[in-house]
């Protein structure tokens, strides 16, 4: 799921921890945050930050449901998982701020530079031009934020 | 790309191996073939039965641009390709012939059943539950006619 | 819009023709259906059959809105404006037998079947070659019902 | 969700009554199994027959996440709540199968033929003729199932 | 539809006012402005200003066709075509700005915002997290530019 | 396909020209940039600039196949080609950057400002009323950068 970036309004009256604080037996609350921090390489404080004050429920759910239940998930390695996510979210044609987040999260859980960028050019056989270079621009954006250097022509 | 079903009409007038026969130099039609063999593990003729009466230069660049140019690329394994075409496909949403041919795809090319469930189940999250579950079906359909059997619950 | 096809279920018991009857003065249902008969090459008896048991209204919009005001405007010849709408359908996805019948009715107001196949193939680079690959296939349907020959290879 | 109909293909080897017993404490479960009934009249036995083979897990999230959390969330009632679903359903354009269901399931909590025909017919302005026509069809199937009779015109 | 927003440019040398005023026995056009009134709490000024100078029959139809006609429909109250509204644009993903204008007009006609969020949510169900958290991103500007405040945690 | 404009950033250090100056024989990478330039107005440098970086093999991918394969076919003349893909791109309702270039490419190669127009209108009936009035949008600050004057009314 997509995490709040530095650009979005966050309200500070309301105090997120509390909402999604995981009483005891909330397995799946635990596991998912765990999970999100493993693959974001973020808290998902932003995400109860920017969810808490209008939906706090649907922040609980991508934490339980999105990363507590399928993303813990065995069955499938996370760096496949996150490329698969990749392509997903191009097709899809509208997520520009997800495909930014999980961009970040395939390089995070070991896909190279390289392979994000041939899943995306791949995907311009099925979703079109127009949506690879799209989500191409983007990636170019997240390589650039981590200094990631384009290998030697 | 979807390759032609036993279902589908074929001309046997037509001659389409006339049509896409690589001439000299024309390396991208036969690193394409060879390509989508091994991927689909068909020869391609049925593409080019469908095709060849109606536009058998879409056929031609099936071969030459999807699996001569795009399949063939180094920098990322086929295993990983197919799963992501999966992921692509299921966010799509109307794809379902390309899907089967997909999903038979990916495990020519070493995906396990399980594998092809999980980014099936995982495109939940981003594409919605209709699109994953008739993705689900289809899946099932190409188990069954390869006579995978389900894990032992 | 799609109109019925043979296959369609139609109720007798309904009398659609009374529906939709122009009363004095409805000029956009009058030019609307004369319009539609230009195009389509139907009487929108099969639209108003389909729809008349379950959404009447709906047809009415059709005819009047669809083919009254819209198709009716000066200021793009016919042949163009099928050509883009069967570019438009492709690029849908899900619209299958609005493509069947628009494939038909580009052929109707003067488009070649080389042209509507230039158009199809063309959305491949937009919407993905699966779209396009679906919409050929029922070119196909369509040019065979005609009679319509393969250019000579 | 779309659940599992008649023609649907169900493997009698599985058990899948085994597979998605609520245990002790299982909560959302055995809320989702209870919402499901309430909404779509069925006992939920056939998306298990269905996915068992397949993705029992998936069938689980269905009901857990599907109906459990979301549908059993107070806030909005179950009348609107599933012509909203009618209304997204149709803007998706690829989820027949789903909009069958949720049709039924829309009179089955109070929506009338007439107010399920609205919705539809809205969905024009936003998704286009074609999707919304294609969705009165199935909705007219739904209404014929049930032996509802059109209005008197 | 969408109305303009302040952002939006407006071309002071157009008068749209003349262009969409009300000849004798246009009774669409009218219905539909004070419909459009009625939903948005807008007059439609600023729609014939951004369309007026582009495609001032485009900002015509909108009146009559999609207030006029269409919202002016009996069978199904204005609460519930809103929120069903704000459903489709969730499904649809690319429509940002629809959304804005008519979670706008659900609070208008009578939804709360805990219904708009209800919706919006329940739509991650057959759309994908993604449609749904921009739409409540969007939602919650929406409430604060009303000054709706969160309900108490 | 799209091409960068002003706003985008560019990386000076990387020569884009050299990474897609066409060899000997190259004959589709020379017909390519010919016939984006015919269509466009535009040399490609600002492509390859954008993409040389993270992709170039993508802006090869759009020269050669999307210009120098498929907008070099006969068969149909280039002011229906640039308009149904106009259509096309409303359609797809998230390729924004495109129409824009595109719009632009149909008055370059021979399409009015009112074709345009009429044919974005159209797309109403098949995509909604959201995705045309984006699209007028664009169409608007395109024009509006030609200088091109709306049609007295």
């Amino acid at each position: 799921m997509r995490h709040m970036r530095e650009g979005d309004e966050v309200n500070d009256q309301v105090d997120p921890a509390k909402q999604a604080t995981p009483a005891a037996g909330d397995d799946r609350l635990i596991r998912g945050q765990a999970r999100l921090a493993e693959i974001t390489g973020r808290t998902g404080a932003d995400v109860m930050a920017a969810l808490g004050e209008v939906a706090p429920d649907f922040a609980r759910y991508i934490f339980e449901f999105g990363y507590g239940d399928v993303y813990s998930r065995p069955g499938l390695d996370l760096r496949t998982r996150m490329l698969s996510t990749v392509a997903g979210l191009v097709c899809l044609g509208h997520a520009a701020r997800e495909l930014e987040v999980h961009i970040g999260s395939a390089l995070n859980v070991g896909a190279t530079r390289e392979e994000v960028v041939e899943v995306i050019m791949q995907m311009a056989l099925y979703a079109g031009f127009p949506a690879a270079l799209d989500a191409l621009m983007i990636a170019k954006t997240v390589f650039a934020a981590r200094g990631l250097t384009p290998p030697a022509p």
